[in-house]
Formats: structure tokens, C-alpha cells, sequence
């Protein structure tokens, strides 16, 4: 297997609703086939006008109430609450709502971030469909540049057990998100049986590497790793959700 | 910020006890300044001595019990013990048992491999150190090519809520593993409230892109990254390890 490039794309405007994201980055780098394109959250969301503004927002008892609990701003939990299935944990002490999202993710806030936003009482949230935001994209990309792309939107995500944050994808089209090799056979000709591997969201963790959190680059092309990507769109990151069923940790 | 390449070090030799793994890695590839150069915990764990036999093991009470309940091998079932403070949970549908290894770390099987080993009876056990072992590694790769580098220890890990493994780092030298943003303002002015970004597991997620999990490539450079070298060797993985008493998913 040969070596990877991660390259950040620089220059990219500000992003406002219905700006065409694919057709942006295929103006400042040239793409090639068989890129990885990896977009910010942020941007998809803004694009799609995914941003609400906390002076119109009329909390209820129960964000009233959990608002208290974690001193927050009660009209930013009313956002939390609507962007979630449920309540998996409240943080009092870091004053973080760890919910499940509509899609099914886990995260701190339901993933809605307030930096950035470019006014003190706007909050972003997470794309409806980032599966399918991350279609639409990637038919922007091969409309401007004629070539064929894989696209991730990413957003970072705290996890259990060890600090920090990592860089996760939320939302894939042209790449299988889970790369098994279950049932493979390992040098030894051992049965390899437990090795399922979050590709997308190992190369999310790549496109971090070369930005900071205040440069402002919301977009970031992986090279060199064309044998992932795949004619379809495959099934998405909802095939990265964990069955709660199945999910010893809620 | 530049870009960065990942690459795969390919053709080291077989690893035995006592191997001088930076050595082999200069031999390798043209090392430069500045280069992170990730290494699968498995050799490191080789050249360490950190290979046990399950014919020469004797599982007590506890690990017969709790062999029985995961549909394991109590002898493996014994080294976990061993390897463990805790248990955390026991997964019975997937016959996993989840620990608190004795650094600290909480991961399938105590990190205990089984795959790759040359011996149907042997498994290869965590480094009692890792982040020791990243020095070690560190000032062999110093000594062999004259270069300043820092080093990363990996191994692969499930994730709460998410299907998948992605690899992560349980030892580093000569970076810090946490990269803080808190206090840093955004584009807009904003402070950057909880921004804490898990730079070591960033890189080794990204180190994982370059290989196949049977193709047998146990190292990784990391190269246009330099900037986040340092002189010290650091804090190390230690540092990235939750407080139990701030962990909400135990």
C-alpha cells in the first residue's frame, strides 16, 4: 500500500444558505480522482440553514429544568432537547447534556455548537441528513471538477473513558464506513474475528491533523487512498451506529 | 498550515525480544526531522517480552466463572484478570470482556491479542509501560538516524456507541498527546470554551489509513507534522486517561 496526503483547503469563502460547498472547494484545489473530501459540519449546516437564533427560542419546563442542573442557557437546552431521542447523561459538573441525536449519535449538546456563529445568540446544528448532505456534495464536486470523490462530514466528538476531543465523521457518501475484515486470515493464516475498522472516521481523525480550531478551514482533501472509494454511495454513517440493543454503555 | 503524508514503513523483519525497533525503522526509511512515527503496540509488546502461553497458564475460580459467561478461554480469561484492575462489563452475545487494564486504559480483552502471534497457544499482552516504551523507541530512532522525532505507541480500540475500532494511542514521547485550544479565541473573537483536541489519537487513527489489518506493516511516519514535536518527551497517553470520578460511562 502506497502513502496518503492530507491537504487543507485554504481560501474558502464564507459559507450562507444554499452555497454550493463542492462546487467552493473544486475552486481552490485541484482535485483528483479518487479523493477523499472531508467538510465541517459547520459548513454543511450552515449551508442548509441549520442555525436558529436563542432571542426567539422559548424554553419549556423540562429545558428549564435540566438547565439548571448544568447552567446553561435554558433556550440552548430547548435546542438540545429537540435535536434528541433522549438524555443519556447530564454533566453538572462540566455542564455538558450528553444526548442521543435524531440520527442516533451520542454527543455532547446533541452536537450543537455556539462558536463561530457570528452573533452571540445563534447555536448551529447538525445537518438533518448528513448522509445525504454528503451526497449532495459529492454530486457538487464531480459536477465542478469531473472526477470521482468520496465525501465525509465531520464533527469533533468528545468520547468515554479518555479526554479530548477526535475529529468523527457524521455523515459519508462514496466510501464504506466500516471496513471488515472479519473472516480474512491474518499473515499466520490465522482467522482475523473481531477486526471491524471505522475507516471513516479514522480518515475524519486524519483531516484534523492540518488545521487549527481558529484558522478556520473547513475543508480538507485526503490523496492517495482511492482504492476506498467506491462508485456507490454506500450506506452511509448510520451504519456506524451501534444498536442500542446492543450498546453496553448508555 | 501545510499538508501532511502518512507512510507505511514496509519490509522490517520479524520482531524478537529485545529487537531495537528504531533502528529497524531507520533502516527502513529516510527518516527527517520532525517525523511522528507510529508503532503497532504488538511489536513493541514482542520486543519486550510481553508474550505469555496459555499451556503454562492456570485460570483460578474468577476466570473459570467468568470464562463461562463470555464463552472464552479461561486461560485467556486469566491473563485479562491479570492484566485488569476492573472489570467493567462482560459482554456475553460477543464474548468480549471489557476492562480497566492496569494503566488505566478500557478496551476489549485487557488489549490481549491473540492474532499474529505464531502459536495457537500464545497471546500478546499490553506493554507494562507504553509510554516508557515510546521513549525507549524514541531514543533509538535518535541514535540510528540523528533526527528529532516523536513517537507514537498504537493499538486498536472498540468505542462506546459506535460500531467500529480505530486505533489509538496508548504510549507517546515527544508530542503532547492533548492538544488544548481552551482560552484561544475562534475567527469571530469567541473564546473556545471546550475545545480540547485528542492530538495523539488523531494521529494514530490517522496512521491506521496506510495499511491493511493482513498486510503486516506494524509502523507508520507521519511526516509535515514537525510543528507538533517537542524537545521534552511529554506527559505521555497517561495524561489523555479520564479521572475515573469525571467518567460518567463507567
Amino acid at each position: 500500500m502506497g502513502g496518503a496526503t492530507v491537504l487543507p483547503v485554504e481560501g474558502l469563502p464564507e459559507v450562507t444558505l444554499t452555497f454550493n460547498i463542492g462546487k467552493a472547494i473544486a475552486g481552490q484545489i485541484q482535485l483528483e480522482d479518487g479523493d477523499i473530501i472531508a467538510v465541517s459540519q459547520k459548513i454543511v449546516s450552515k449551508s442548509e440553514g441549520r442555525v436558529v437564533r436563542l432571542d426567539e427560542t422559548d424554553p419549556g419546563p423540562e429545558a428549564v429544568s435540566l438547565a439548571a442542573r448544568a447552567g446553561k442557557d435554558p433556550r440552548l437546552v430547548q435546542h438540545i432537547l429537540d435535536e434528541s431521542r433522549s438524555v443519556i447523561r447530564v454533566d453538572e459538573e462540566r455542564g455538558i447534556l450528553i444526548t442521543e441525536t435524531s440520527h442516533g449519535f451520542i454527543c455532547a449538546n446533541a452536537g450543537i455548537d455556539q462558536s463561530n456563529t457570528g452573533a452571540e445568540d445563534e447555536a448551529i446544528l447538525l445537518p438533518l441528513d448528513p448522509d445525504g448532505s454528503a451526497r449532495r456534495i459529492r454530486v457538487e464536486l464531480e459536477t465542478a471538477a469531473s472526477v470521482r470523490t468520496a465525501v465525509l462530514v465531520t464533527d469533533s466528538f468528545g468520547r468515554a473513558w479518555r479526554q479530548g476531543q477526535v475529529e468523527v465523521a457524521i455523515g459519508c457518501a462514496g466510501i464504506q464506513p466500516l471496513d471488515d475484515w472479519r473472516g480474512e486470515k491474518d499473515q499466520r493464516g490465522r482467522e482475523l474475528t473481531a477486526t471491524v475498522i471505522s475507516l471513516a472516521d479514522q480518515l475524519a481523525a486524519a483531516s484534523d491533523l492540518v488545521r487549527s480550531k481558529t484558522d478556520g478551514v473547513p475543508a480538507v482533501v485526503l490523496r492517495g487512498l482511492g482504492h476506498f472509494v467506491t462508485e456507490d454511495d454506500g450506506p452511509g454513517c448510520a451504519a456506524q451506529l451501534r444498536d442500542p440493543a446492543d450498546d453496553l454503555f448508555r
